[in-house]
This record gives C-alpha cells, structure tokens and sequence, in this order.
C-alpha cells in the first residue's frame, strides 16, 4: 500500500515515517496496535458520553479522556503529515481525510452541541486493523463479495426501483384506506409502514386496523416473501458461479481442454501428466 | 420503441412529435428530462398534501401546484394524442393509458374526497426513464428477473397455495387456543396474525398470551424458518443457471449457434467438429 | 388417481361413480367445480361466524347455512361410499378421511363449544382441485420441492437439535438476566422470547430492557443472521441441482458420455447424431 | 468414540464401564435412555420452577425432584470416573467437563440465588442422544454444514465486521436525528436498535418517530434487504458445490481415489484410463 517513494530521503523524519506508516518493523507494529486501541477506546469514551447517567457521573472525566485522545491524534496526523514526502498525497488520500475527518467533531463539538457524537467517524480508521494483522486475505475476499454485488448491481437496480415503485403506490393505497385515526397519517409515514412491512421489519409502531387494510396488508406480505428472494438469488448465483471457478484450474497443455479440479495430476480427458508449473 | 410510421407525415405536428416522442435530438431529451421533473414534483406535492401539518399551511399553494401539474400533463396529453398518427394507437397503448390515468385524480379530486391521492399513478410514468437514458441493459436485466420468476412460477403457485393453507388452518387453531380476549377476536384476523408470524414481520399488535398459543407460535416461526427458504431456493437455483449459461462458450464456427459447453468437442447442433483454435 | 376397478360395475351407481369420482365428462366436471365453490363458500361462513359482530347480526342466516353445506357434504360422503366398489378403501384412503374430518366439526359443534370452527380442515378438500383442473405439472413441482426437502432432511434435523439447543440456553441466560419486571417471567416464555428474536419475527411482547440483555439480544440477532443462512442454503443447494439435472438429458447413444443439454441434436464429444427417439 | 483401552481391565468396573459407557449391550442401551429421560425431566422441572405460579403451588416438590435428580448425576458422574481407565482424560475432556458443568449449578443455588437455573446447561448433555441412536448420519451432516461455513468464515468475519462499522455510524446518526425523547437515550442504545432494524428483527420498542429519522430508517431496512442476502448467498455457495461433488463419478479402478466428473476419461490422479464399463 506505501509505496517506497512516499518515504523522505533520510533523517529523523524517515525513521518516524517508518514507524507511523509501516507495520514491519517492532516500533512500526507496537505504534499501530497501540493506535488501534486509542481508537477503540475513544469510541468507547463517545459511547459513554451519550449514556445520561454515566455522563452525570464521570461527564467530567469523560471530557477529559476525549481531549486527551484528541490531542493524541491531532499529534499524530501533523507527524503523519510531516514524514511524507508528498504531504498532499497523503492528506487528499482516502485515509488522510478519514484521519482528519475523525479528528475535526471534537473541535466542532465547541461550538454545535452534538457535534462530537460526529467522532464515530473513527470507526472507519479502524480500516488499518487490516494493514497490521496483514489481513489480506480479508481484503481478497472483501473484493470477491464487492465483485459479486458489482456484477449483481444492474439487476440490483431495476429490483430498487420496482421496491421504490411498489412502495409508493402501496403507501398511498393504505393511507386512503386505513387513514389518519389509525396511524396512517400522510402518505410518507404510510410509504415508510410499507418499507417496514416489505422488509419483514415490521415495528408495528404502525399497523393496519381495518379488515380492508390487513387483507392488503397480508398480500404485501406474501409479495415481499417473494421479492426478498429475488436479491438473495442474484447475489447467491454470482457467489456460486465463483466458488464453481475457484475449484478449477487452467486448461491442459496438451489437449488444451478445461475445466480439470485443483487437485489433478492428470489430465481427465487425454491422460497428460500435468506438469509441477501448473500447480500453484 | 416508437417504430417511424407513428410520425405524422410533416409540418408542425411532425416536429412536435420528434420533440415529444423521442430523445434522440436535444430538445426531445430537454423534453423528456423536464417532463420527469415534473412528475416527481408533482408526486412530492401530493405527498405533502397528505401531511396534515403542511396542508395547514401551506394548502393553497400546494393546491395550486397540483392543479398547474394537471394543467401541464393534460396539455401535454393532448400534445401527444394530436401528434400521433393513429391516435387510438397511441391511447389504448400501455404507456397511453398510464398517461391518461395520471391525469384523472385530480378531476376525481373534485367531486370525491381523497381522489387526488390516486396521482401517485404517477410513478408508473417514471418508466420512462427507461428511455431517456438508453436503459436498454437494465429492460435486459428486468427481463432477466421476470424469466426466472417464471420458470419458478409453477413452483410458486404450490408453495402458495401450501402456505394459503397452512394460515388457514393455524389461524384457526390459535384463534381457538387464544380466543378474543387475547386479541384473536375473529379467524380472518387470526389469519392475519398466523400471516405476520410466517412472514416474520411480526407486528406484535396481536401476540399470544398463553402457554399453549405461544408453543404453537414458536412451532409456526420455526416452521416460518424453514418455509422462507423455498422461495429464495427456486429463484435462485434459476438465477444460477443463468449465470452457469452465461459462462459458457463462443457461437459453432459452422451454424453460429450460441450456448456450447466448455468442454464440448462437436457443435451440438449441427455435428460440426470444434476447430482448435476455438480452445481458449 | 382412480382406476377402472374401483367403478361398480353397472347401473345407477356406475353412472353416478362417474359423476362424482372423475372429472372428464362434463357433468363430472360440473359436480366438481360445484363441490369446490361449496368447499370455499362453507370456510368463508365458518370464518364469518367467528367475527363478532357479524355473528351478531347475521348468526341464524350463518348457522342455517353452516347445516346446509353439513347436509350437502353428508349426502356427498355416503354417495361416495355406495358408489365405490371397495368402501373401506374409500373410507381408509387419504381423501377418504380428510372428507370425514370435514363433516365431523358441524356435529360436534353441537356437543362442544368451538368445535365447530374445526370445519377449516374442509381446507385440505381443496386439494381436489388438483384432479379437477389437471395440474398434474404442480403436483410435479410439488414432488419436486417436497424431495429437495427430503434431501435436505438430514441437515435440516441436525440444524433444528442446534437451534432448540441455543434456544433454551439463550432463553435461560436471558432470564437470569432480564428478570421477571422485564417481561421475562418464567424460562418457558425467555425461550419463546428467543425463539421470536432468532426467526427475526420480533414481535416486540417482550424485548429487553437492561444494557447486559440489548447486548446479548444483538448478539442472538448477529447470529440469527448467520444462521437464518443455513436452511435456506441447504434447500437452495438442492434445488439448483435439480434445475441443473432438469437441463440435462440421458448419455449418448454411441459414446455413452453424459451431461448433454435437452436441445442438443448431435453428441458434443463424439458428433454421434441423436435418433429421435432421444428426444422426448 | 470410547477406544477400548478406556475399559478397566476386569472386575466389575469393567462390567459397569460397559454399561456406563457403551450402548451396545441391553442394559447399556437402557442406562442411556433413561439418563436421556433423566436429563430431559430434570430440564423441565428447572423451566417449571421459573414459572411463579407452578412455584408457588408446587415449589417444595419441585426442589425436591431437582435435588434427587442432582443426586443421581452426582452418582453418575462418580460412576463414570472410577470406571474408566484414565480418570483424568475424562474429568478433563469435552463430555466430562459438560457433565460435571451440568451438576454444579445445584449447589451453586445453595449460595447464590439463580444459580441453580445454569442446570440448562445440561441441556448439552442431550448430544448423547447421537450416539445411542447411532446417528452418525446425522453427524456426518453437521460436519458438512460446518465445513461449509468453516469455508465461508473469511467472508463472514468481512461481512460481520462491514455491519459492525455500519451499525455504530447508523445507530450514532439516529441518535443526534431523533434524540432521547423519542427512545434513542445513547449512542449503544441507538447501536442496539439499528441491529434490530438491519437484522429484520423489529421488536418496536424503539421507533423513529421524526420524518428524518423515519426517511434514514427506510433507508437502512433497504440496505439490510440487500446485505442479508450476502451470508445466504456465501452459505448457499459452498453447500450447492457440496452437493454438486456428492454427484460426481464412483473411484478409479486403479488408484480408488474419488471425486471424479462425469465425462472424465482418465483418473485425474493416477492417468489410469476409465474403462467402458466404469460409465452408467
């Protein structure tokens, strides 16, 4: 991911960029674990802040906490700013904006109430955690389940659609015959009972009373039990299809025939004797 | 979609046409793109409109509105009927009546309260979006969906007419467990209960109280668990073998026949011997 | 379904054997379609009996035609006994009973409060609609679902033991955490409780209130989520083989090799041309 | 399971070694049933004595039947030690450790109030049941469906940690859109309600109840439309290859190795080439 270039040429500065940015070396890797917890742990303190009565109680010491681990990363994006030799690079990249963008609630914090809640953006920092426990095989397999939805995503919109379509005109239907005295008080409330009820959520913060309205209802129902097969279909097809291709290797050198399992040692159709190159 | 002879020979109403019916000229795709503004805005005006508090306030505008949008729509249906060269066509046609129909609520409005609510027939005119932006692969990807909707079809039928059963006759067996004091005041509601318990929706406005009315409940939401799975296997084992077709190899070099398997050695068509050079 | 022997040999009750057990003359077709409205029509009476305020007002009309329907299917069932050459294998078959079960209910409705909503079993009659309309391609389908069900029966029992298990120690766990103010009142209803979260039913009855018991309750759901997966994955897993298998027809005459598609006109290994007699 | 240098070497520890822990013998086969009747018994007298009105009437006879039980799986569970060979191997393996686990609880009720209901942990006792009925059938299935989602973990722990991020953002969103008055008091009670949402659960307790929290809600369940077919998808995928091998070609002739393909015409592990009679 770091790029050799991306290091100063040498001093105080490279052997600091080697600790923040690399997970190679002791001092790289204990830095990042550390990091990693700080992270956590101001999540934590956020989490806590929000709770009434801890906030009563340790509102004070929680403050505190927050500040500190504030400071601790405001530190800790300027060294990162400092020890790369292309300072833009970094702060433009998606990782130096997810750095800043976790650092800025606090400051925000001073002047709109509420603003430091914005501090779970932090969450997404702990990205890195695949940077260190060299996770790669995750990010492999992340990639695998993205290409899967990416290769689903067309059928994935005209299903939306039709979802968003089919909403609207449920929602309206329902408001016209359920109406305000039972819950169904605009047609956007009764768009956001029809997501609830499609979804199989179903609250029931609203829920039709009349014998019309939960007839319409149980049809909704019945519908989205069929509907809610249609993206577990698609994605399961891409997924299947790429289990069925990471079983099987590449073609026979001699008959140039395909479709031969990962563990052969022979060819299934001319009896070649695969060679050692052509396993992994 | 719109084959030439539609166009009127020549004159104005020939150019009309073109800026109408089609979006291949600027001013055709300047239409078309207004003309799905419109629509939106006037599904948003309806959707306030049924928000109690903004109807309060801001009524008349919104009335206002409501009736400039049927103003414009009627205009522009007119527009379309006047342009077409075999006007019946045009009327009794799918996307013909669907701009009839968005029109008329907000007549109905006048005379019956609550009908202006049925605009949001509206949306379905949003399918024209299709053609604006050349949607050509997702109309693909619909057709698609449908395909594997309907090779399960039969299958569909069965597990519904299974499950119709099956509501019946455990609302009914809770309706006599739980009886109306517990909320099943009648079989068609306790119907409906046994519905949003198999669905998983699970409103809790009715909900079993005794021992027994909650064993069989728990029967039924494990019954429910294993139940959900049918439907999404069918699509999905279609949705496979779709995407298991897709895979498969180039058309015959001798008959230009497509869906060949890999591994095939002779077209399975017309017996010509697969070259080499077919072999990837 | 009926062979010849089971006809009476001749006279009135080979004539009226006809009429009432096959659906291929058109007054046996009739009697059919009749029976299938009087089955559908005596469900809804017994439905609308249930609801209070019908019954109310229309309780004598209901109950008069609740008798009527009974007297209708009565005459039924004994015709069917004395037209059939062999009663008791009537009497003992499949449809035999169900058409007994479905006349019972009025009787001992007379004796037993309630009993008489057992009429609903008058649903499974409704089977017969099958034979009537010929939808021996459903029963098809239904074979087919009920085998992937039955290949799946292994998994799905050792899957049921696991849930149940989980169920009972979650439900316990729950219940010393929650405690009886919570809604938690006994372990029988915790293990209820978790039955409803894990389906993701999710009634709303009973939901936890302490920090300890939402954090557990995620978890459940987490998992209920992975778990949710697995029926669905077991029947899928079947059902694709099955459309797999469905596109694939018998070997080669000549090679013998398998695995060719239903449209296939000439062997894809060795370019044998297929008889007709291949072809279905 | 039980190799038979567990078996004392003779004397009547061996005689009772057979009994206890075998079930091939009559009176071993019968000690297991009724240790299997034991367990389930005294499971249900543990759920009977949560239930306050059964306590209250029946509690003196319930402590009573827990403490006999107690009594005999303390006998049992001296029994097993001294009749085996290697005591430590059993005190300490996974069985021997659920069956002392599943005597503690009792006098763990003596000193603490409640404890006595972790006896549901003999709950785990009943997987006994596997190996009186011999279903290793069974077991074999369970351990297909563990290496199917053994084979899906990388995808799953990416998924799980995916929903994890997403939860904590959504749930902290919430919390500042609809704040403590509407049911959102903190950011982990807002984590714990957008679990319920994205998992379909929907208890209800806690609801959106602004136009924007209800606009994001709507949001959230549509995504959790699409992510929930993301685990079914990857489970679906690994059992649908399992079953596809379960399909596959008997052994080679010459190297009895399995998992062949159909229309192989050489053993993809030896070269040997597949006789004539080797195909169907």
């Amino acid at each position: 991911m770091v790029s050799t270039e991306t290091k100063p040429e040498q001093g105080w500065r490279r052997r600091l960029h080697i600790i923040i940015y690399e997970a190679d070396t002791p001092a790289g890797k204990a830095f990042d674990v550390a990091l990693l917890w700080a992270i956590f742990l101001s999540i934590a303190v956020v989490m806590l802040e929000s709770v009434a009565d801890i906030q009563a109680q340790y509102g004070s010491w929680l403050s505190l906490l927050e500040w500190t681990f504030t400071a601790v990363f405001t530190v800790e994006y300027l060294a990162r700013v400092i020890t790369v030799r292309h300072p833009f690079h970094y702060i433009f990249s998606f990782f130096g904006l997810v750095d800043l963008l976790a650092l800025l609630p606090t400051y925000i914090g001073l002047i709109l109430v509420g603003g430091q809640y914005l501090m779970v953006i932090r969450t997404l920092r702990l990205l890195r955690v695949f940077r260190i426990f060299k996770l790669g095989r995750y990010i492999g397999e992340g990639h695998a389940l993205m290409a899967a939805l990416r290769a689903s995503s067309p059928k994935i919109v005209v299903f939306l659609m039709a979802v968003m379509s089919m909403v609207t005109i449920l929602g309206t239907l329902m408001y016209l015959v359920e109406g305000g005295v039972n819950g169904f008080t605009s047609i956007p409330r009764s768009i956001y009972w029809a997501i609830v009820t499609l979804t199989t959520v179903g609250y029931g913060d609203i829920a039709p009373k009349t014998v019309l309205g939960q007839s319409i209802s149980s049809l909704i129902m019945i519908l989205g039990y069929a509907i809610i097969a249609l993206p577990t279909g698609m994605v399961t097809a891409e997924l299947t299809q790429q289990v069925h291709e990471r079983q099987t290797e590449g073609p026979c050198e001699s008959c140039h025939r395909h479709s031969h399992a990962q563990d052969s040692l022979y060819c299934r159709f001319c009896g070649h004797k695969f060679s050692g190159s052509r396993l992994q």
